[in-house]
């Protein structure tokens, strides 16, 4: 899905894309629909040395491993991108095990779907989107300048920089926290008929409920600090509010409901497009 | 907006809508687009007396309040009705002190907006919507059929009955409880900037962050009991996520999400179409 939809972005603006996919039928679709210019399900070493940048939508170890595996294939001085959701346990491995003439630029796509796959694709996704490039140390003016232009061509709507460290609690907090929330929100509550009655508050704080376990699963133990420091930080606040809910501190309510609302407006979507 | 929506709705199927509201701006704005074909700032014991049904867009305790001060004025055999968020503690009251000669019959529209006013109102909130009837045994047959028929008149997408009780627990869950869980996502990490990396999770999960102090203080408050025993199975599942978390129980998670993404389905808007 996110792979595919680079692929969608980028073949617009008309770059020359090829692909590797284990599915044969991904790379089928996406050959019919000219959304790729070349497509194998194997590794293929000429395709991979022809490509000045190569990006990777994979799980996260699985990235290592074919890295680790693969990157003699790599065109010299070829720049080495990801998509990759948590960046602490891989940026660090990849740029050790990386061969000296390549650079690996970390990135991640504040954006996604919770169908999979190629045909749900969609590069429109990416326009009101955020987009942070993931530098360390170790890599070059010139690289995070190429990061940076990927995000422009896709159009996001903000493109920013964080280290990987910072990126992965901000991760932990926007984004895994709040599927923690949806899952246990989806379980706790075993109550039959619910959907004949509810709103759709509810429907909106668990529209993220529905979700791949394998991808999540690995991405939430990989983050496993950064997640469990964001769960005590919101289970401390929520026990707050039902502190004050039994003791009926009416204005204590009132008085986080304004700081509430007051604060949400900074992320209002109409705010990124301005 | 409920009232306004309820007013539009009813005028659009040729219902003689009157209204009084005690902002001025409001019933000019209404009968100025044809919303109402009666309006006022006062109470009009004759406008109330002419009316065959008395709907009730307030909060609970005004409500109360009202139907105390006023109820001399109904028509005799007027069924009055109302869209109150919480039912326990206004449905009992009011229908003992009602006059004998007429009927009240809870219901609950399940549908809201951030947005406050008349302006905001919009007939089209109920389509997709569920609306619950909340009788007792006091209530008629025939009082609860006009009832439903509102709800039929203004198009929701499903109807169904509760008794008050169900209906608090029911509510203390999919709506309070939400706002209960946005709210404290809104207010638990105070970094700077979020709104620059953040995805659209974080967006839905608090969209409904942004709260009237005044009407949802009140509710929780009425509905502390049901609202507190939800916030606590929902503790409990959190913390058994977190405990998973901790044991690095990969297995767990993976079951978790299953149920969850399993259980999500039956919310979809989609099946509420069909």
């Amino acid at each position: 899905m996110i792979g595919g939809s680079y692929a969608k972005g980028l073949t617009k603006k008309g770059y020359k894309v090829s692909a590797i996919d284990t599915d044969k039928e991904t790379i089928q679709y996406a050959l019919k629909n000219n959304i790729i210019k070349r497509g194998t399900t194997e590794v293929d070493p000429e395709m991979i040395g022809s490509a000045d940048i190569v990006i990777f939508a994979l799980y996260p170890h699985i990235f290592k491993e074919w890295i680790r595996d693969n990157q003699q294939y790599f065109k010299s001085g070829a720049i080495i991108t990801d998509v990759t959701g948590v960046k602490g346990c891989v940026v660090e491995d990849v740029q050790n095990m990386l061969r000296d003439d390549c650079e690996y630029i970390a990135a991640h796509p504040m954006a996604g779907c919770e169908k999979l796959g190629i045909k749900h694709s969609n590069e429109k996704l990416f326009y009101q989107a955020n987009y942070i490039v993931v530098p360390t140390e170790k890599n070059t003016e010139e690289a995070k300048s190429v990061c940076r232009h990927i995000g422009e061509i896709l159009k996001f709507a903000r493109i920013s920089e964080l280290s990987p460290a910072d990126h992965d609690e901000m991760i932990g907090f926007v984004s895994q926290l709040t599927h923690c929330i949806a899952m246990s929100l989806m379980t706790c509550n075993h109550t039959e008929k619910l959907e004949d009655y509810t709103g759709d508050s509810f429907r909106d704080l668990t529209r993220i409920a529905r979700i791949d376990e394998t991808m999540w699963s690995e991405l939430f133990l990989l983050n496993k600090d950064a997640l469990l420091h964001q769960m005590k930080l919101f289970t401390m606040e929520f026990s707050n509010l039902e502190r004050m809910l039994m003791e009926a501190d009416k204005e204590g309510i009132k008085d986080m409901m304004r700081r509430s609302t007051e604060r949400r407006k900074l992320f209002d979507k109409e705010k990124v497009e301005e």
